[in-house]
């Protein structure tokens, strides 16, 4: 079975987008989404490059074609009130939920990744929830069946920091730049505009 | 008939293949193209943007992503060995060939404007020739049935400044911040990766 690695912050639109529209496309084809979540802020820091350079211009079309892009596909986005959004403890958590739920916890290609992840983008990017408050990241892992307290409390353990940094360098030495970030094997693809492109390298022999 | 303004540079490798791929999506909806040549420096001038902030990983990638889009869209791209390339003369070239060509100045709808841009692109993105060389553009010139030493001496005049700076405020004015840029009317599509919605607006009544 074929695996997509697929590396998204929930602080970036286009992987709330990506998080729904993956999975549509490895079931067609019978592959499976690794969900690898990393902090974006790491990407940029020591590059020089600023990813809160943006003119007011391009920021307000951004939204529009956030918008546009919702109606067409289905999904129901929202421009959330607060932006950007502090991440990290919704990474963790993501990180620490598998092993919470049962799974094995290095295993993030479990169906409880997605049901998470999805949990946490609908919040953010649907409902305008302040997803960086652990009240609501509570809330969240309860409705997927999951301890609410034994979340928080092993997301703020050693080892949800030290899996966050090992996903987040392990993904700047394969060469992630930005988010959402996809690999079939070692090819590389940037951007939720770059989703056929997944789908053409999952159909190869 | 609709029209779609297409802004672009000849430095800007994604408005390669918009301009090829652009016409094909007017042809099937009877729309015409409007054939706007900007300098791109001019919409980064001031905003505090840098254009060539590029982390070698991302510069790595993109060329990767230009070269699969090459090959899945069957347009003969090749990275030029010169980079970024210096465009006025050429765009201002573009701007007069419609008048040398005894076509009204101001209707950039006009075949030869494609004709020539065509040629332009693909002498820079297809042949890896010097379009800043008044001798290449001598030669596109001629291949597209103008005279050359009447676009080279027109492209050098005050009026090729003007309609260039003109061109280019009015996009600036209307919101444009980055290439390639279409309207359908005032709704503003940025990039090759949204010709389908450009196409989506083209099909409403």
């Amino acid at each position: 079975m074929k695996t997509v690695d697929f590396y998204f912050d929930y602080s970036s639109t286009n992987s709330y987008f990506a998080a729904f529209m993956l999975p549509e496309i490895c079931r067609k084809h019978d592959a499976k989404v690794n969900w690898l979540p990393i902090h974006s802020a790491a990407l940029f820091r020591g590059t020089g490059f600023d990813v809160m350079a943006m003119t007011p211009r391009k920021a307000r079309y951004l939204w529009r074609d956030h918008q546009r892009y919702g109606e067409f596909t289905g999904l129901p986005f929202r421009k959330p009130s607060r932006f950007p959004m502090k991440t990290a403890a919704a990474l963790r958590a993501t990180l620490m939920v598998a092993s919470l739920a049962g799974k094995t916890p290095d295993d993030y290609t479990a169906p409880i990744m997605a049901d998470f992840t999805h949990a946490v983008m609908r919040a953010y990017w649907e409902r305008d929830e302040d997803i960086s408050d652990p009240k609501i990241l509570h809330a969240l892992a309860r409705s997927v069946g999951v301890d609410g307290d034994g979340l928080i409390a092993a997301s703020a353990s050693d080892d949800a920091r030290a899996r966050l940094a090992s996903v987040t360098e392990r993904a700047i030495a394969r060469g992630v730049f930005g988010l959402p970030m996809f690999f079939v094997g070692e090819e590389m693809f940037w951007g939720k505009d770059r989703l056929d492109y997944v789908e053409r390298w999952l159909m190869r022999p």
